[in-house]
């Protein structure tokens, strides 16, 4: 009665893919079938993660055996560098399975690419068809159903426009002159060794990163379109390097609408947290990492200062969970009509 | 079918506490329907934790509350300081639950009390009647599915005692004359404000602290003891803190017995976590805390260097879940027949 | 021949006051003479810092005991709250010595007392006398060799006016629509015991406090007003809480005026710290806690987006440093006619 | 009158030569002159280290150039891999140059190099010539002042050592069965990146390595039998990594002599740091990381129980300075007959 969907993951020995395999070995409806990492090909997945269930028992391929995984799965999940995954969604959704990528090669329309990602997309066909989906946001429900190809947000991008969008849609603040300060901890960078990820570099400190440069800078752009705000425009976005390994804070600064307090800003989360389900406002200051770390949830809170013309958005996540894993997961159910929530009733197994 | 039992939760606002709250909030066998902190009094927990479900609701009560919580529960958890668990003990047992106390207010022969503890044990017929239960080393699981009251172990025994435990059944090392060298993260402390416990004075820090008066020495000696290795008499125990939250880590030092290799030590290990299914064997250095916080897990490795005549054992696990609530849930799954591990799957959390 | 000016610290126990201790001990004008904590009354202050030379054996007094302090010394420093120090400048200088008070006592317009310090100031006479000194910003040299009274700036103003005041100064941007969103590390809470700032609490989290309420807001506005920037109005500022002890990165937006460029940023950045010693400029990415950590240094970085109508001004701070201690000895340095380096040559002790 | 000894550092940009040349640039009897580092070639120090004076001014030089270097400085400091050690101490000395070579290269005897280095060592006949310093223990203030070339010891052998020494000297342990648990902070591994030495990977984390087989082990057996410990045999080692950037802590466990109790072990410490000036005793919970960090100071402590036969004993040193750097200064103090203090009096820049 409960049949259980074939997934695989490509690149799960990443931060992301190693999220996504503990997700899925508990997820009622999924059942874990394949796993592909060129680092951990020939060993069982239990012996890597601490996971349990039939999902231990999968024994990682290499990237080149990835092709001969598609026909089996129902969904796969890409959780490899954008130049890869767009490699690699064609022959996927040929083979029959559904795609949920994770990488940023599909959430830009063509012409930014060049200038954000360094690259010109190379196949933009595929691009045309890809559905951005984050849920709480785009609510392109119907489309997910039969999308053959999801591509799911960036971290950043997730933090942010959950700070914002709440104010824009309630009016609370003008479309125009918005800036998000972000933190974001160390996994966000990725699993690899560098020497100014290392710890005797990291400990300690604190600084931004890629200023003006990064190239969530657009997707926060068209996802705020997406959901609706006409007018944005530009936003100003800076990330920062926390010496923490998950979680962030996105600290959203918008100019005040006329006649509008903090009483309106707060009733604006209030309002659009209601039935969103892991979604949660709460006041400005419990708005913090601890709280969501190892969840799929975002809390979100709201300020504002009538004689600065300023309100501030606050929104926490786990960059890995609901800034990746858990979102895809979430994506994944809509995509197959489960329930959004399926799976993802995490535990938060790192907040005291 | 599946027929749940009503369990309350004393202390709940605590690391410890919490913990249980998360993992009975996911236990396919248990409703959690009471839960008791003067802190949280009158709130709903899924206000206070990022739980989902039925547990989400259950409001509040203060320990003044607490007796009339009694009668309504199968399983109580105290996670409450010794003297508070000695108080509440005998009303919860004659209320007809059956308690699981996670505090050391029933760990120790009557006798140790003023000693480690600072005070004389007021009850001595029910801390007869306790039974200690360590499942890996005591193995008591007739007495435990009559148990009224069992004694949960404590966080550095239970790292300490499976270090040594698998080393001196295979007879590795002697009995006499263990060290061990115990590390742990901050949440050991509890759930409070101190000077000496805030951020500023801990991080980047580490110490040793109770120095060779450690209350968890008699209990490892003891607990040793339980397990049927004859001989141990005085263990030297040091617990050291950590700059980190969650987790400790065992350095077990014994006098290797002639003839015996790194082979025999490592053989040991794999031979004892075989048919354990908490434990797992692997190397000496990949006994880490990231693999074993957020779960249930205990981690062991093992070296031996003849020339020395030492053998070492590790030891990892999560202070607060096989360290305290989860330990506390594998003696709750035995009292009541259950499977071992029911509702301790638990995802890694916090291990990117 | 090296006369050496007579120096007591009030305070001295907490983190500015022993920060202040390490500098003055080593300072080639300065012998301390006199250390005022409760806490370590009776005790030679060698034995609670890691300090050397006579200042290692100043034994400390009782604050009771600080009246008779004040005829014995050139300079006291006060590192004390507001309320301590409002009472104790005024028998200080009666006394005969001059003062640096570190806390927020008389940093503010007196009708700013009630709404951000929470109380009516009550020497109105004394805080008119006052001086407040950022000398990088507020260069009131002159004021100083004679003043009886300096307030030394708070840590978060410091960061905050120094990241923004070269962008103004040059016309690079517009003085309205400030924000200011700053990280500082636990230190600048104090030192004490609060379960909010405990180890457990604060690791692997970040959160902003205070949100539009922080008592430094209108101290910027007012620092930069004294430096000669016309116009500021209302600065939006936000703080929030590092997982690390030391350090303080403002992130500072402000308006682009129009035809300038990221080129014209840097360039008022590299202007403003050419004759300023304790000031550098360089590239955004830069700006850094371990660079800045331990030492009187403060670290300047400047980006801008004219497709944004933006420019971003960076300064990294040691909060107990520049932020506090450090800036306390430089202002006394510029009151007794000293370089204004002398003793601030400091080492980075954790910056590895 | 103060004449200034030109000093030259090769390996300038690793975390060691970036320890000494902060400590250099401020030594009252050094002239930095020469820097040497492939990776800072061209750049002026004071480019890449926040110090000040004449030594921010020196040219890095890259390591081919190093040859040249050594004619025109008394003291050449060699911060490089025992490889690159062994090759470029013979050219300094022919030169002129007096050598402090910070690496293993010269620290064991010649038959123990394959084994702990993994290499036959080159040159047996400068390797006997090398003088092995660790100022309390070896206490060899006569051949300092003619060596040529001097061996500094390693950061785990310096706390080790000085844990143990005093209780040894006093005869309150037993030299046979020594077990020295020991914890560093992530800068002993060097400046570099690892996927293992990633912040992602470390913070939240604390495991053993090269357990039973780091080199520092025959230089803890090899610095006792120097200091006069008849009987020494094998001591067993075990190193961690914590998640920190700075310091070791030792924790070292010794067979308590018959009739010895914690008042002997307690005076054996008090005794030993009388007369030297970098060494203190203290209680044992007072031997902690931050009270030593950024310092050249070790913090002593020992307890000890009759009952279990057991004392142990404690060293907290920071591992770049009193490990490395500051430790070479002063063997490099002791070599020119300077005060063996000279430049050390180091504020702790990290300890709040």
């Amino acid at each position: 009665m409960n049949t259980q969907v074939p997934v695989g993951i490509v690149g799960v020995s990443g931060y992301s893919g190693m999220e996504l395999a503990r997700i899925v070995s508990r997820h009622p409806n999924f059942r874990l079938v394949s796993a592909v990492s060129d680092k951990w090909a020939g060993k069982p997945l239990g012996d890597m993660l601490p996971i349990y269930g039939n999902a231990a028992a999968v024994r990682c391929t290499t990237q080149a055996e990835a092709l001969s995984v598609f026909p089996s799965v129902g969904i796969v999940f890409l959780c490899t560098p954008a130049e890869v995954s767009i490699e690699l969604a064609a022959p996927a959704i040929q083979a029959g399975a559904r795609v949920v990528d994770l990488s940023g090669g599909f959430r830009l329309p063509l012409d930014q690419f060049p200038r954000w990602y360094g690259f010109t997309h190379p196949n933009p066909g595929l691009l045309a068809d890809a559905i951005y989906s984050m849920p709480e946001a785009t609510e392109n429900r119907d489309a997910l159903k039969t999308a053959k190809l999801v591509a799911n947000p960036g971290c950043y991008p997730t933090a942010s426009v959950l700070a914002l969008l709440p104010l824009l849609r309630a009016g609370v603040i003008e479309a125009r002159g918005l800036i998000v300060d972000a933190k974001s901890g160390t996994t966000g960078a990725g699993r690899k060794g560098s020497e100014e990820l290392s710890f005797s570099e990291v400990d300690g400190d604190f600084r931004a990163y890629r200023v003006l440069k990064h190239q969530h800078t657009p997707e926060i752009e068209r996802t705020l379109s997406l959901a609706g705000i006409a007018g944005v425009g530009k936003v100003t976005f800076t990330a920062h390097l926390l010496p923490t390994r998950r979680g962030i804070l996105a600290t959203a600064y918008g100019r005040l609408c006329p006649g509008k307090t903090t009483a309106d800003a707060q009733a604006a989360m209030r309002t659009f947290v209601a039935d969103r389900p892991f979604l949660r406002a709460t006041g400005a200051e419990q708005v913090r990492l601890q709280a969501v770390v190892g969840t799929n949830r975002v809390l979100l809170g709201a300020d504002a200062d009538p004689e600065r013309e300023v309100a501030i958005g606050f929104a926490a996540i786990d960059n890995l969970v609901k800034g990746a894993a858990g979102q895809a997961v979430q994506n994944a159910n809509l995509m197959l009509g489960l329930d959004e929530t399926a799976g993802l009733d995490l535990l938060s197994g790192s907040a005291p």
